[in-house]
């Protein structure tokens, strides 16, 4: 154990508070958002903004990562009548590596028994919302999409091109409902993992992300790991995967879910490849499943499974430039190659159903061929994986289970939306989970924004959730500054994307700020900022001095030749000569060509 | 004067040596080029580059930057026989703000008469070409803009959307005559500019990129100002410009043109309202005029001119959220408002056609009405502006005169390809030249990113430069790092789009990187990427140690479980069989499923 306890990290951003939002067809759903306060002078309402961030923001909420969150969820399950509890697994000495003593992260103090689906019950989102039945989750996750629309219903003006998807102008629980049960949407929501705040994603909701974290040293402290999934959170991301590998595995990922509000998603082979000592070879199906149902008893709420890396895909990648790059994806084409035979995970694909259905474990169909590559995007081993997805996913919803695709990589911007329009067409509209993807191969170090680039667009052309790229990508492992610069990039990706679908409402913060910036109101420009800290900071390296936060220009004209007051003194004339006989004036002077004298008052 | 003074970065980047490739059309052309060596291991030849960044990185030549740069162009300038020497415009108190004693920066110590036409001579490239004449800044820019395409011709094979471009797969010195003489392209050149490394800008060439300096405390050194310019190039800037406002602005530029190798560019209205103590409506055509003709007697290479807003378009901005953001232009709605006045810009357009013409200084027309926010992007003041600028091209076409349309600024991703395709109808595909745009305006702190996503965009649909927004924007002043992060920003959006584009041989960088990346060359990869020095810093922090940088694996995955190392594996194993036969032998697995024995030798 690390001697140093680094605290999670707690406390409300700039200006904000928590308001909770309750339900009507379940009134014990309180929906978390976070209200943005503008300055008195501008005689506008607060802001209020999706709030990924977990009760951690909230100073009424009292923190202690031994104990975990609150399980709000357990009185919804049990309502629903169709749980059970039970023994569970028990945790084996290969679940963490084989660690004893010291180096063996604590188990979390508290144990819950696991839930499971009772015998012939289906519990899954999608079983509920094919019976025609609104959960909690659903209406929980209506109230927290419709964010604002209710303010800009009166002057909702939509615009935008969203390559038919089906935005509403108003999110009701029964859309969400509808959506699900079409399989265009997923909410990924273990029956245990209580603590959730449930969310969805789909291409007719908010575009949403996920950040990446994991252990990274022999031992990591329990604190560190839920510290790196509170920051993910804190700076937007909607979802967090642990891709730990090493030891402690299980121990760690126990910490983390007790105390994340936000979905959990993780890669099983990883584990179960640490079960057999690394060895690819060594793998079983048998091993394969004890993880499965191991994790999907901790709460994990969507898995990786790269099932679609069938065995006579393999040869398909020899010629490549960079061969396989999906880590699970290498591993299971390792072990078809080895063994000479069809990949176990897709041999076994209705077992794997049955476990995924009886927690709800949501799936996350790994691209195990995707392009590592400019050279290799869209090419044929690509996308004889994407169809094997997609039958996948006609067996995987046939079974009651949530589906979505995982998609690219590296591709150039003109064949993104050729990777779209396939992936719809493929996986019959299932959510598509893309990485990236990275438009140039040249830029390392700067790979959040060569993959922003690529990621904005398939946000824009359908792509539900953005899984972030650091500028560690292909180098190093992202410290705390590269995990903040990630979210905030895919945050960036995620929004632009939403603006130019026409998404309800996605305006109304870009429109806050933005007036913000022309009245120079500097403290509300920071507040309504993505990160309110470097917007601050970056002010404060040219013009340090408080007096110039409230000053009416700023650091890179200076008083002199601000544009944006001049622009002040043109609307202040217009108004005194009123708008329309101005313009009149204008449009005649500008077809008359008439010199006008020099010596005429210039107030006229 | 600063005490301190910092010399200019010199020297060459990681692995790189400068090389020349010579004109043949005329042999004094000596064309530079960066050739990136990689490791012999790889059997490959060095990748050669595009190289902006002017004599700084060559170690034989000596850099003195009260000598500037070498006058390379009079000798070609002098061949053609249309300039002559005369005394030119002495410099006036207010040229430099009035300044006097220490705080004026000394001029630069070589004064050079400056060129002008002779008398009924045009000397602008457009000119030349419509005339038909390869001028040795044609042939310049072929040999510079074919780079890679000779060693790529055998096994080219085009990709890409280019939407409506007209992209050679070699170009030759009379493609880029013809395509000046059509206005598709400009070769900002000033004759007064002789240091100049000619350099194109065409939506049928490579994309460029434009970074801003300007000196920014009352007092800078000129060797800070020229290190700023040395700086940007030296990491991909094509063009410069000089935003400068307050004292010294003259001399300084002479320092700047001086040690340029790139064109710079300005806006001549800073200046002019400078002279008038920052009071816009005393700007006259006059003090206008005047600092046009100092201005390109210096050698500026092409002039922003915000010629567009007219008297009547003013009121079209009442309403907008942020009104006008572009300095130039609320200067000049100012000054239309004040006068109840047409602009003396647009009254005296001919006037400054034929001081642009007398010079080659490019036009690049200014968009004083674009979009400050998301809210206002694509609005009709923007698009009225944009149909004068139309109207104006034609006239300097007329006039001989070169011709850029320079465009926004903030607009989200669904609205930016009807802005290109306008600004195509509108101003006869003159080359358009973007800042951003910006995709929201959410995120002060990380411009950069929001814009660099929509200029990867615009890039790609058909601008033919991009402006670069640096982390600063709104915010504050970029500092050193600053002006590296915007430039290596719109270097990625610049490369992504000509990819897309599918420019010849664009893809030859990412392919070498990737090919190192997939064989563990990592200092070939770090050498190859755009920030070496980055790429390789991010590296260190987490494998510091020398023995890492030729390990078979990455501090990602570790050595057991590389995806890129399995990937190997199966490249071998494919090898030994024979490729064929083992796909032939995989898809005949695949159809069978057949239950293969769990004993049977993994090996066959």
């Amino acid at each position: 154990m690390n001697a140093v306890t680094p605290t999670v990290t707690e406390g409300p951003l700039p200006a904000s508070r928590k308001v909770y939002k309750s339900g009507t067809l379940h009134p014990d759903v309180r929906v978390p958002m976070r209200e943005i306060s503008v300055h008195p002078t501008s005689g506008e309402q607060p802001v209020t903004v999706y709030d990924s961030s977990g009760p951690y923001t909230d100073p009424n909420v009292k923190i202690d990562i031994a104990k975990g969150l609150n399980r709000h969820r357990e009185a919804w399950l049990e309502a629903a009548g169709d749980v059970e509890r039970y023994e569970g697994r028990h945790v084996k000495p290969e679940d963490n590596g084989f660690v004893t003593g010291d180096k063996l992260t604590p188990e979390f103090p508290v144990r819950n028994q696991p839930y499971r689906a009772k015998d012939g019950k289906a519990v899954t989102q999608l079983a509920y919302a094919r019976a025609g039945i609104i959960t909690p989750e659903m209406e929980f996750i209506a109230i927290r999409e419709n964010l604002g629309r209710d303010a800009a219903r009166e002057k909702l003006e939509r615009d935008g091109e969203s390559f038919g998807a089906s935005i509403p102008d108003h999110v009701t629980p029964e859309f969400v409902r509808d959506e699900v049960a079409r399989g265009r949407a997923v909410i990924p929501a273990n029956i245990n993992h209580p603590e959730l705040e449930p969310m969805i994603i789909g291409r007719n909701f908010l575009v949403k992300i996920n950040a990446n974290i994991g252990n990274s040293a022999v031992t990591s402290s329990m604190e560190e790991e839920v510290e790196k999934m509170v920051w993910a959170t804190r700076w937007g991301a909607d979802n967090v995967m642990d891709l730990s590998t090493g030891r402690n595995i299980h121990n760690i990922r126990e910490w983390i879910i007790r105390n994340s509000a936000s979905p959990i998603g993780t890669v099983p082979i990883y584990q179960a490849l640490e079960k057999v000592n690394g060895i690819a070879e060594d793998l079983t199906w048998e091993v394969y499943r004890d993880t499965l149902i191991e994790q999907a008893e901790q709460g994990v709420d969507y898995f990786t499974i790269h099932a679609g890396i069938r065995l006579h895909y393999v040869p398909l990648t020899v010629d490549r430039t960079t061969g396989i790059v999906s880590r699970g994806g290498s591993i299971m084409a390792k072990w078809c190659l080895h063994h000479h035979k069809e990949s176990f995970l897709y041999e076994h694909f209705e077992d794997i159903c049955d476990i995924m259905r009886a927690y709800d474990v949501t799936f996350s169909l790994g691209d195990g061929l995707r392009p590592g590559c400019i050279a290799d995007a869209n090419d044929a081993a690509q996308f004889a994986e994407l169809e094997t997805l997609g039958e996948l996913t006609q067996i995987a919803w046939k079974k009651d289970c949530q589906v979505m695709i995982e998609g690219p990589g590296h591709v150039p911007m003109h064949k993104i939306k050729e990777n779209m329009d396939k992936q719809l067409e493929a996986c019959g509209e299932a959510p598509f989970y893309t990485l990236g993807p990275l438009t140039t191969d040249i830029a390392p170090g700067y790979d959040h924004i060569t993959s922003g680039i690529g990621a904005a667009m398939i946000g824009w052309y359908g792509t539900a959730m953005l899984c972030y790229v650091t500028p560690k990508e292909h180098l190093g492992l992202p410290d705390r500054d590269d995990v903040k610069t990630g979210v905030i990039t895919y945050k960036i990706a995620a929004h632009a994307a939403d603006l130019a679908k026409g998404h309800p409402a996605a305006q109304v913060r870009d429109d806050a700020l933005s007036r913000a910036r022309f009245e120079f109101r500097w403290e509300d420009q920071f507040n309504l900022a993505l990160d309110p800290e470097t917007a601050r900071d970056f002010h404060d390296q040219t013009l340090p001095k408080q007096a110039h936060k409230v000053a009416h220009f700023c650091s890179m004209c200076g008083p002199k030749f601000c544009s944006m007051r001049i622009s002040h003194d043109i609307r202040a004339e217009a108004q005194k000569e009123g708008m329309e006989a101005m313009a009149l004036k204008y449009r005649e002077g500008g077809d008359l060509y008439m010199p006008v004298d020099e010596t005429a008052d210039p107030a006229e």
